[in-house]
């Protein structure tokens, strides 16, 4: 497979087209933004084990009956994927108060929720992603009724495999973001990543984060905790 | 009927006990406040014409099959109105874009929504009364399930009532705030009021604001507005 033009420049990743039809190659940075990109730094390591443990989390989800976007891996920071229009919508499920939710609604962070909550924000940089429920997605034509129902559905179920799954790593699943495409065939599949930088990880016992809040708050340990959770999903990689 | 205790000071109403069982009096008042109380001031005559068009109003849902807390008009500014225990959400309804929708979803003001949206938000000024959805709501224990859906078909409902009614009297319905509340009976019906404060009207013909937008923006001639509301609504009062 031939690496082709650069389609899109993320504030974590490049896109890139491929010689093979409906194929494109993700190419995870080091770089490290925060707070809608007024905070900018970088986290040493941070694209090859965001990488990696994507690829593992989707791999593991396939087999669990999510269609995901991930091909294969192609080298330490890059990897093919299918080639899908991204649906602007941030598909957030949290199971315990952090971060914006926390601070919103007034409820102390490591609170855990009655019941799971699911957020819709609109991926829109300038506006700061602002949350958006199904009248909002309608009247603005993000989606259609039936995809967000679909999305809904994925998103719930996706966070039950992660929450076992992590939990035997001694890892407890807060929240997450997931974005998801339209293949050319209109298959709707989970894209983007699923990764320290996207989820938040506490560790089980001590409560300790291991997620992107740690170079957020400037809480240090930034890359030993994002290769902590890479050897406690993959093992010494 | 007697007034008993004052319960409750709100921005532009007072709430006391009655004699009665059931039963309060809404007294409403001149004061107006913008922008979670930042701004502060008083539109003269407000609470006159507030308790009339509310009045008037909920009569008028009343007959077509809406339950409200609307009892009786005691006096100018004071209304008997049924006791209820409000739901902390306000209940949002937009035709067309304003406002903070206009804002938030960077959609320029007076843009006709491709389809009707509802919003929930939270009623806690101390956050600002966030957004929330319905997963928010679960978790947050601030209404059932089944309320939530008797909420939105109620306030669609209302909101095809309105539309046409205030079409008649020239008056365009961009967007408007509900609020109910649960009788000790356990009956959901509508609260609060619904009046130049609460709703966003403009002229039909002419686009020019009728509303609190007046008083918020500095835009002049806020005391002819809800007036000319008023005699459109009630005829020469």
């Amino acid at each position: 497979m031939q690496k082709m033009a650069m389609l899109y420049e993320g504030k974590a990743k490049r896109v890139y087209e491929t010689d093979e039809d409906g194929i494109y190659i993700v190419s995870y940075k080091d770089d490290a933004t925060a707070f809608n990109g007024l905070k900018k730094g970088s986290i040493v390591g941070k694209g090859a084990i965001n990488n990696r443990v994507t690829n593992h989390l989707m791999g593991m989800l396939q087999k669990q009956g999510i269609p995901t976007h991930f091909v294969s891996e192609l080298n330490e920071r890059e990897s093919a994927v299918k080639k899908v229009r991204i649906i602007p919508l941030e598909v957030i499920v949290r199971n315990i108060a952090a971060g914006s939710l926390a601070t919103r609604l007034g409820i102390e962070e490591g609170t855990k929720l009655a019941s799971t909550v699911l957020e819709f924000c609109y991926k829109r940089d300038d506006l700061g992603d602002p949350l958006v429920n199904e009248y909002h997605i309608r009247a603005l034509g993000l989606a259609t009724d039936d995809e967000v129902q679909r999305l809904s559905e994925y998103a719930l179920k996706i966070n039950q495999i992660l929450l076992s799954y992590l939990e035997e790593a001694g890892i407890s699943l807060i929240d997450f973001k997931l974005e998801f495409g339209l293949t050319d065939q209109g298959e709707l599949i989970l894209a983007d990543e699923i990764s320290p930088d996207t989820c938040r990880f506490w560790d089980i016992k001590t409560g300790k984060k291991l997620d992107k809040d740690r170079f957020r708050r400037d809480l240090g340990d930034v890359e030993a905790s994002y290769h902590e959770v890479m050897q406690r999903l993959l093992g010494n990689v």
